[in-house]
């Protein structure tokens, strides 16, 4: 992949940005102004230097910020030894990766990600993204490609700005990966807290997880599917929150994690999960995500997820666990099945059920 | 780059397809019905199949009609064990090569070219795109990835509805891999007459002088630059007619055959090009394409040439000759001496300063 990730990043990026013509900084418009003045900074020395903000989240996702994105390169004069430098969360990533992916068939990408899930997930592994509205509403991440950021910056103090439910999104990826290996990370993760004094220790590690799988398998033909933990159902709820209203957004990560305690209920009773363990395992993460006002229904989650795109001849797969760190990605959901148990699983953690 | 060419494109295709979940065929509409229908009798014998329809050119290379084709891709089902074949023209595989390489992060591609452009040049190599509409008019395939088509089938008998200037425009870019080839190729291409009988003998070997330069060099980091020889001027002249009308379109070839005739006039001057063997040369060719009612200003001309993708630094680079075969890709223009050339050039060659 050539690919490297670091918490040296100014002496990293120096480096990277010395023979380029252009470095176009794309920063989330949310974050305090010192952070991108700060990267300005290291390459201005050396560097012509042009700064785009915009406000992140999924809503930016879209093919109209795009061309904003290809308007604004095109203005400044970027040619194909510029770097597109993005500072954010994922939403800024995803959307800058694919803008640099494809701004003149590809030019580098540095992503220097400002929140957990940026650190431990979305700026590993290549993958970018934007959404595609279509007769069923938005399709997250339909458009995209795989492109690897040559530099990964990890500064832990720009994680200081960062709001609480940003925390626990990035908390229900490290929780993904910590189940996907076991052993003494999970232990480790069990007996932090979610902020960030208490994560921040773990995020390199976390990240080393989704890395080494990546690794393995870069075009995701194989293993990265793991990945995919919690992620069937927690795409579809994703979706279908950001269809109703951007308002409610439910963050990815906690998304994920609601994916990841349907996915111990089932894996229980598919794959012999231990019963105790799994209710330990869901009672730790309730308390941390606390229960829904309102869950979907299991007709809007099946439709979400006939569409993910990992499905193949329109069968709906999931990920499973036999045990932390034993995973099982070859089961297939029959429709009626899914219904029946996604309506417990509905009941008994939707407020209004209760 | 694992990507077959060939000319038994039904044998090929019926394997290629075999474990496929859907055949999407983009067809461009110019075309007899009869071609997307033989395709769509191969592929139905064991899959889902879907026929999308557009009348290509150069105007179709926008976000709209790509949105157009991930909402089809969508709509019938389209999943990564999906397939997309082109059949067209290099508009229509530009476009339907940049959607294939980004619905989902990246489906299979077939292209079946229809025209001695794509037979020659677009369908070889994986590079797609779509323009820009920039503050400076429309850029040419600024949007774009490299995707290499899983198979490339050729079948003559598509050339029999092409248009006469179509002809020519595959011509142009025969007469460019003859010009980078030199030799007996050169000498053959010299002796044929522009009509698909007398090039269609040369088309596959015109095709494997491109397909050796882009193995050598998949993403365009050296010498697969030899391939832009009359490109510089060539893509410049045809997006400043794109600006200015879509009646009065300059087709492809005609423009990089333009691009040739100036730079062996250039070539000459600055490489030691054999005056008399350029003379003969822009002779052969100028009685082909014609002279040109009214050519482009050096101004206009170097602004869409200082907005060349391939530009680094701001520098504008073109690539010359020494002798056929023998090619310098290392020029450098200086704005005034190109001002001087041009213009000089322009009064040669355009009817109404003749």
């Amino acid at each position: 992949m050539n690919s490297v990730r670091s918490t040296s990043w100014r002496k990293e990026l120096k480096s990277h940005i010395r023979e380029k013509s252009l470095v176009f900084l794309l920063a989330d418009s949310n974050l305090p102004d010192s952070y991108s003045m700060d990267i300005m900074k290291v390459c201005k020395i050396k560097n012509k230097t042009h700064l785009l903000k915009i406000k992140g989240g999924e809503q930016i996702k879209t093919h109209q910020h795009l061309i904003k994105i290809y308007n604004e390169l095109d203005v400044v004069g970027a040619d194909r030894k510029s770097v597109l430098i993005c500072l954010g969360g994922g939403t800024i990533s995803d959307l800058g990766g694919f803008a640099a992916s494809t701004y003149k068939r590809g030019i580098d990408l540095v992503i220097l990600p400002t929140t957990v899930v940026g650190m431990v997930d979305a700026a590993i592994g290549g993958k970018n993204g934007i959404n595609l509205e279509s007769n069923v509403g938005i399709l997250k991440n339909q458009i995209g490609t795989f492109h690897q950021p040559k530099l990964t910056g990890i500064d832990f103090k720009w994680l200081d700005s960062l709001p609480q439910d940003e925390i626990k999104s990035g908390w229900g990826e490290m929780l993904k990966h910590a189940l996907l290996k076991g052993g003494s990370h999970l232990e480790q993760l069990k007996n932090a807290e979610p902020n960030i004094a208490s994560l921040a220790p773990l995020i390199i590690e976390s990240g080393n997880i989704k890395e080494g799988i990546v690794r393995r398998d870069v075009k995701e033909n194989g293993e990265r599917v793991l990945l995919n933990l919690g992620h069937t159902v927690g795409h579809a709820i994703e979706s279908l929150e950001l269809d109703a209203s951007t308002e409610s957004e439910i963050k990815h990560g906690i998304a994920v994690a609601w994916g990841i305690v349907f996915t111990l209920e089932v894996s229980v009773i598919k794959m012999g999960f231990n019963d105790a363990m799994a209710k330990e395992l869901i009672k730790w993460i309730v308390d941390i995500i606390g229960y829904r006002e309102k869950m979907w229904g299991s007709k809007e989650i099946w439709l979400k997820m006939c569409k993910d795109k990992k499905n193949i001849n329109g069968n709906v797969k999931d990920v499973l666990l036999r045990n932390p760190g034993d995973v099982d990605w070859s089961f297939t959901w029959e429709r009626e099945e899914f219904t029946i148990l996604w309506e417990q699983f509905r009941k008994r953690y939707e407020l209004t059920s209760c």
